[in-house]
């Protein structure tokens, strides 16, 4: 059930503030039978005296057996639908690399392939060319002009890059080129609806003149697309939660989610310490503050156990500097699971605390997996977090008389 | 929310096994204020093992208070929206004699009922006529011939028996006979719409030459017509989860279910050792295996507690077996509880087990009703029993980058 709109009738304005920290890929899980998962392991004293205070739930972040990527996962957190505010591919690139997509704007995820003398593709991810070398490329091919239309070009990471096409009338409906295989040359871009029709074209045009400009290159001489697509349109926060909502992240992927629901984007922190630094000087002019901790997911994504264990370990070290600013309401969770015995994004739940005055503690003595199994919020889908974060603001009005 | 439509783009390909063991009307009532259920009462030492390496929850097959009849049980079980894809009367009767409806036939359930010498309805199931009476008269019944249709007519049980008319251009939107009263005749078959015209024709003249075959009956010598329904339309394991699915039941209802899924129906097995019997015989053959036991529901619909629990320790039993193929994925769960207090199904939720390496273990020490409550897979609704199983068999790829 999507209750945002709900939540948006309902949202009242007040002094209250919120922080939701968030530890990426927090929940893990045991690497022997009858194991402690990472965070069971990890020594958090002050997230454990949180959880004496507060009320714990054991979060899916979409739905039961769904693993979340980044996007759909944050959205989730952020109390958007992830499935009904789908983000393309080419507008989740854009927005990985910090390109704040305009409502002019479309973008599309492009990858570097090798072709033969038959302009056959050999290669799809032109021998996964090393950044060093693709970036240079990438920015090269901004040289690759397009009538009428402005066109941006911004490297991604190896064989990845994004093209942005920005002007009138772009619609969004055009076939990816990749074929999906090699020893075929790549497809034409076609548009699949009247309204995509100057987007194709324009696509046509970079790509004819992108190929001139690889045409010496050994392995990246030619170029495939997909995901065309815009920023997805979706009411921010103000409107929304009537929050004036602050993201502080170090990546930049997630400084573009927040920005899709209308965070402002504050600092350049580079470790989580400057994160809270900036969290700090920011306190009294936003009402939403968003602090996302990266390293949690990193090490579980590497499979190291006692590094995600000891990124963890870091991530409770910082919570008594966000206590002291008194937040009304104190979220901490993660956006999905990253168990390092996976090295990946999986689909268990969350453990999810908050902590507020208002709450109803649940009795619980530590934060974790385990524990979430029995914590006064249940088991409860992400998009769940908003509205519980603002009625323990205070900032929910009564629903009906 | 229905996530099929979700579980259906992220699906993928693997050589995991997922076998889902029933026990039909599994979950339970005590028959004395604190006394135990009958699956806790029954000794299932295989079972809490298995509680002990995987996770548990208490599942409600639809909705909260929801009663599931067979159909719409084993629908959620199998992850199709048993509200969406309501399976008519006459498709589900048909299904459960093990008639397989084909895509060219309208299948109704019908009743012998009593006539008047003023053609009123005197008895509206013909004095509950015992099967070994109504079976041959069904079968008799097959001379009836209609002009242009083939018409299959197969005995129930008591006064219900099924026909199925097969055709072209046969619609399903037909009013039913059964006026639902007595002392007034059965009504026309009407068709409420043009492309089930001759449906309605097919079933007058159907009726018609059967009132001159039972013409001499005492009790049965009339007939009225519920629930014109094709097969549902219902993309089978195939298409929607890429799983190549058998189904090893006894009973032909379970069997028609599994088929109108698409799965195949393997074995002809007569018991629940027999059952394992064509499991290990097709292990290689199979991705998903449902494995049916009837008689938990049939002790629990007769009201007998000790033998519902004996039922539960020869299912107990079986697991060994099971466990020794090493399926990737296990589920042992009901479609219902069928409380032998109560002596029918019931609304309560039943305890479900999944035990996969890839699961969060919950640290219960075994399978029941009340350790379920605290499990990790919390309270859910049936239909996300597929993509919790899919997600631990590593079966669903993640959703948005």
């Amino acid at each position: 059930m999507d209750i945002q709109p709900l939540v948006r009738d309902l949202k009242i304005k007040n002094e209250s503030k919120i922080v939701m920290l968030i530890a990426d890929g927090l929940g893990g899980l045991p690497v022997a039978p009858g194991g402690p998962t990472e965070l069971e392991a990890a020594k958090t004293p002050n997230l454990d005296a949180l959880a004496k205070q507060g009320v714990q739930g054991s979060m899916y972040p979409i739905a039961p057996g769904i693993t979340p990527g980044s996007g759909p996962g944050h959205l989730s957190l952020f109390g958007y639908d992830p499935v009904k505010h789908l983000i393309g591919r080419g507008a989740l690139e854009a927005t990985g690399v910090g390109f704040k997509l305009g409502p002019k704007d479309m973008a599309v995820r492009c990858n570097f392939c090798t072709l033969d003398a038959q302009g056959n593709i050999s290669d799809r991810r032109a021998g996964r060319i090393p950044t060093e070398q693709s970036a240079p490329l990438a920015v090269e091919l901004r040289q690759a002009k397009v009538h009428g239309v402005e066109v941006f070009v911004e490297p991604v990471k190896e064989h990845r890059f994004v093209v942005i096409f920005r002007g009138e009338g772009l619609g969004g409906n055009v076939a990816d080129t990749d074929p999906q295989q090699t020893g075929v040359p790549p497809l034409a871009p076609v548009a699949r609806d009247d309204a995509s029709k100057r987007t194709a074209e324009a696509a046509a045009r970079f790509i004819a003149e992108a190929k001139k400009l690889l045409a010496d290159q050994p392995k990246a001489n030619g170029l495939t697309m997909r995901g065309f697509s815009a920023a997805p349109s979706i009411d921010g926060y103000e409107e929304v939660y009537g929050l004036r909502a602050a993201a502080i992240a170090v990546y930049p992927m997630y400084k573009g989610l927040a920005q899709l629901v209308g965070m402002e984007v504050i600092g350049a922190p580079g470790t989580l310490e400057e994160e809270i630094d900036v969290l700090e000087r920011a306190w009294a002019d936003h009402d939403f503050f968003f602090v996302h901790f990266k390293y949690t997911d990193s090490r579980g994504e590497d499979g190291n156990f006692e590094e995600k264990v000891k990124m963890i370990e870091q991530f409770d070290a910082i919570v008594p500097r966000v206590m002291a600013l008194k937040p009304t309401v104190l979220i901490v969770t993660g956006d999905h699971s990253t168990p390092a015995r996976l090295a990946s994004h999986s689909w268990h739940p969350v453990p999810a605390l908050l902590v507020a005055d208002t709450c109803r503690p649940d009795g619980l003595t530590a934060f974790g997996e385990h524990h979430a199994l029995r914590g006064g919020l249940g088991h409860f889908p992400g998009v769940y977090l908003m509205p519980l974060a603002l009625a323990h603001a205070e900032r929910l009005a009564k629903f009906g008389a």
